[in-house]
């Protein structure tokens, strides 16, 4: 199936049944997705939280604002961006990819030169809404991937950052929550989205055409 | 070729052959898998400039950090947010929704109070971090539609965004440019970073497991 199909088969999933869960084999696609997407400057200024535990997710289950998601889903993806950048986060990753590339360390250091001086000069806040966006690639990747496999999804952002960052202890990994997305097996009956029309503006109205 | 083998294949093209253009029908693929991109609350609160005439591309050829790449490819695609959230907006989405839906208007009413209730008590400056945010799920869709068609592109925010806003009149749209993607075919000699390793930190690193 062509991926505009898959795209077109996923809708946010509103339901899942608890007793069903997702193959590990796909879940780690789905992660794979998330680790392959380009992030800005390449820096990958962000993880995944892997749960699949259920007393974990049951103390995440008064933060979300989908808490039968929560509870009834097989896994739930935490997308947690760094905090803030720092000159030593910034440096292992191209000292990695010096490694890797088998390049002299120090190769990108006019790059990351700049870097450092843009990022380390700006509010941590601002630093933070940059990781967040990228994570956004991610969470993109991570449903076309999950779509591709006919897992069914549910992007959210409605819940206690707070709260999930402090049962996950995000602050010792110098992560701050972004998005969640729940992944599961559909409960047909219950989800009340599912027998809708999937709505999106025509075409036309979406794009501006300069030709 | 399984989404992950195109993901793995994709990488972000440093250059472009300016005699070689990319086929509306696939440009029209990678269109469709953005607007089929899930927003927050299903606003799909940006919008895409899709630019192939060659004037305008050169206008923004001063404020592109990599001109080349502006300059050389064959259409840019051009992410832009609503720079706020007003109450007709959000109506407006609604209204069309349930309307598709064949379901009574303001069949959604209590849930779009809420989120005028949160979105028109906020600074504008955070209703357009958040609308920019939504615009990155709808990037990496565009990366996944067009590494499926094997079509060569690169994500950019690296731009001069003002320059960008009043080339295209984003402003008269309600819009402001968040990316870029330049989409075209790329030159392999030019493109320095081709025959490099993709380089991605390992999964032990990038994922935290909560089993």
């Amino acid at each position: 199936m062509a991926l505009l199909d898959s795209l077109e088969w996923r809708h946010a999933v509103k339901a899942f049944n608890p007793e069903q869960k997702v193959s590990d084999e796909n879940i780690e696609k789905i992660i794979e997705a998330v680790r392959l997407a380009p992030t800005s400057s390449g820096l990958q200024q962000f993880r995944v939280i892997a749960i699949s535990n259920q007393e974990i997710k049951e103390k995440l289950v008064p933060g979300a604002l989908n808490p039968e998601s929560m509870r009834d889903c097989s896994h739930v993806l935490v997308f947690a961006a760094w905090d803030k950048y720092t000159a030593e986060r910034i440096d292992d990753v191209y000292d990695f990819t010096t490694e890797e590339r088998d390049l002299p360390k120090g190769r990108f250091d006019s790059y990351t030169d700049q870097l450092k001086n843009l990022y380390l000069n700006q509010a941590e806040q601002l630093n933070f809404a940059h990781t967040s966006r990228q994570s956004y690639i991610g969470l993109g990747f991570a449903l076309a991937q999950a779509a591709e496999l006919k897992v069914d999804t549910c992007p959210a952002e409605g819940f206690d950052n707070k709260l999930v960052d402090e049962v996950l202890e995000l602050e010792k990994h110098g992560l701050k929550s972004v998005s969640l997305l729940y992944v599961g097996v559909g409960d047909d009956e219950k989800d009340w989205i599912k027998p809708m029309k999937k709505v999106r503006i025509p075409r036309e109205e979406f794009v501006i055409d300069v030709k």
